[in-house]
């Protein structure tokens, strides 16, 4: 498929599509309904999520809370699946046109397999996961990513998905909802606002074998050739910058992981101060963060085609910046040790700086990383706007941008920032809980870039 | 120092402690009580630990409760450090003779620094941790190992302590308590019961360089050299046995974690249904399971001479088991994906087997299993009782075996188990969560074998 035949196929599934989205009033919703006790807001199956309260406090236990908010307790882990298949030489990504009821634009580019475990073991009876025996099946190909990573630690508590890459074995009958790219047509289309969904990011980020073989001719420009020598295997070296072995980035890890003195756990939701609910929304009583709603979906391409839920909404847009810059001819990313409340252990590898909705540069405590995100502080090599789930968040937008900066840029950074290699970063993920799911969406742009 | 000279060195330190450990009622336990509301037992600091209740529930959210039992929590990070220095060129670690309230036999030979956070922060206002500054100051040596690991699912909620390695820079006075042992040394040690406790077995896991170098000449003896073998990278072949790849083993283990359908949460000890609480203990009303009970310490060589605690009493010992199978002359050792209720993301690499306390040998449901275990099922290689963790828990002793068996025992496992090499075990010890407490203990035994 050229990418003109793409563009033709997009906008007849938007066209096919045809679904709505309505806010509701919490009463309206089907099967949800708030603990009279906990004031936790559930599915009547005991599936799928909760809305719970989350509560952090000082010091191992019985310090004094020091935050708390409402929080999405998923447990259960959900596949993220991409089948891969070569096509005269090229591999090529299955991927799905998928309505989530939060995206900002109807339908986006998802992987082949997107579902919770509730979901493909279909407690809402609806139609069966497509494709999904290619990845649990006693008949599935062969695996080639198989790893469970995190999601936003600032709104899910602990929540985690399964991202796979399968190679294909014999032939896959193609549906209209689904299309073969190939990872220079994806690439192409990352540079597009809201388009590659989070999920297919995620999984995308984990399939570093992916890297163009043409990038390693040297192109004459110097960013293009030091992103390419970022993902490849740097000799050990003794220099001034040298900032990190892989065990030195593990330790730094640590180390970060030890620095936290606090502890967070779910409590029931009435117990969450600073926070109220009327008939249409929980929200903080600053306005300040984000709101859960309720939404009335119908929709002709998912599984079931009509249901309620709920969503949480942030208020605006958030901002996730890599600053990068070469040293010694390689690009090496700035990673901040990013603890957040809702991460299974307290801490994981994030972009340079991450702003929430609401926050501005004020927010970041670091005057030389504020100067470098200012106008003129730095080179834009990327800068799109990217969706977050739309399954369950309500028009979560980031704004995702990739800054070079030069080498008056300082190499001697405070102990919760650590400079990394594309290599470096992508050899972690081949285990869960390490870069967290900003740095790997970054990671997936970083790749367009090649 | 010669293995004589330390065994009278360890004499003389046994002598020289002076210490007691009376059991007490609760009511005599000195700032520690348990909180009115919630019968959760804690300090008056809020530091240290807490005795509080874990639930089990079945499926997401909501399903019906499946498992329930008092569970220490304790949420902060300590240190286990192993300082290393070389002498004449040959490494070797330092070693503490340490006293630990719940020991069987006094002290045992323990880690160079092994501190919680409230001891080494000095919440006890004790004297300081001898060789704390090897392990995080400003001056601090090489960092060889740095890894969050797990200890007992069974009976802690989601611990996990720092596992440090550190090349010392320059002299290192030795103080009285403390020795010089070579790694062959820690080895021949390992084959005594009750000696190496289970903080220096953790750290020592994590320390795979320290395979002798002789062991790479093959010594006509054939498990020896299966063993060694076992240790070095295996080219990647097609043969019938080649268990997994290192991708294999990781989708493997993603797949077990997958297959969890349960969740964990803390609650108020008051609400763990069948135990109960008397002046003396919390225990399970079978009296099948372990006690919660309450100790007054003196002793000489700790940092805070009395103190008073509560600990876990397990009834009697239990029994982890690796069974090994020589696969083409390379050793290979039969890991479970073991589900425990403590961990933090539920499941772990663990022995083949493993019986609690109570548990026997009917209690394992794999038939052919239980044959290995059968007296004359198996030839034992390794079979020594150690320790657990003496802070914690009250004479807490595991036997510890290494089985071998012959070319008739299955390469066909079910999917819960997974035929490995040390060296593929080794390599996932630089990475926390992969393997549990039991399987490190085990592979630090391995060591001594070769």
């Amino acid at each position: 498929m050229s990418t003109a035949e793409f563009h033709a196929w997009w906008a007849e599934r938007r066209r096919a599509g045809g679904f709505s989205v309505e806010r509701i009033p919490f009463d309206a919703l089907d099967s949800w309904e708030f603990d009279p006790q906990t004031g936790n807001l559930g599915h009547a199956s005991g599936r799928f999520f909760t809305v719970e309260g989350l509560q952090v406090r000082n010091g191992g236990n019985g310090g004094a809370e020091i935050w708390s908010q409402p929080v999405i307790n998923q447990p259960e882990i959900g596949i993220l699946g991409i089948l891969v298949k070569e096509f005269d030489g090229v591999l090529h990504c299955l991927m799905q046109a998928k309505m989530e009821p939060g995206n900002t634009n109807t339908i986006q580019l998802s992987p082949t397999v997107q579902a919770t475990r509730s979901n493909y073991m279909k407690v809402h009876r609806g139609a069966g996961t497509r494709y999904l025996e290619h990845f649990t099946g006693p008949h599935r190909g062969q695996v080639l990513v198989d790893v469970l990573q995190s999601e936003q630690g600032a709104w899910f508590w602990r929540k985690r998905n399964r991202n796979m890459v399968v190679l294909a074995t014999g032939d896959v009958p193609l549906h209209e909802d689904f299309c073969w790219l190939s990872m220079a047509q994806i690439r192409e289309l990352t540079m597009v606002d809201n388009l590659v969904n989070m999920d297919a990011r995620t999984v995308l980020s984990c399939m570093p074998f992916l890297l163009p073989e043409e990038a390693g001719t040297p192109s004459g420009d110097a960013f293009h050739d030091a992103l390419v020598r970022s993902y490849q295997y740097q000799a050990a070296k003794e220099s001034r910058s040298a900032p990190a072995t892989a065990g030195g980035i593990l330790s730094w890890f640590t180390e970060a992981k030890t620095r936290c003195d606090w502890t967070a756990r779910l409590v029931p939701l009435t117990e969450v101060a600073g926070w109220k609910r009327d008939d249409w929304e929980v929200t903080d009583e600053g306005a300040e963060n984000f709101r859960i709603i309720a939404v009335r979906v119908a929709a002709g391409t998912r599984e079931v085609t009509r249901w309620t839920q709920p969503l949480l909404y942030p208020r605006g847009e958030g901002r996730a910046v890599f600053i990068a810059r070469p040293v010694d001819g390689v690009l090496h990313l700035l990673v901040r040790a990013r603890p957040e409340y809702g991460l299974m252990d307290q801490v994981e590898m994030a972009p340079t700086v991450h702003l929430h909705p609401g926050q501005d540069l004020d927010g970041i405590p670091e005057p030389f990383l504020r100067d470098a995100l200012l106008p003129g502080g730095a080179t834009t090599r990327y800068d799109q706007v990217l969706s977050e789930e739309g399954g369950r968040f309500h028009h979560a937008l980031t704004r995702y941008q990739i800054l070079e900066v030069g080498e008056d840029f300082p190499l001697d950074v405070p102990s919760h920032l650590c400079w990394m290699t594309a290599r470096q970063l992508t050899d972690l993920l081949r285990h869960g809980h390490y870069l967290n799911i900003e740095a790997r969406s970054l990671l997936t742009c970083l790749l367009s870039l090649c």
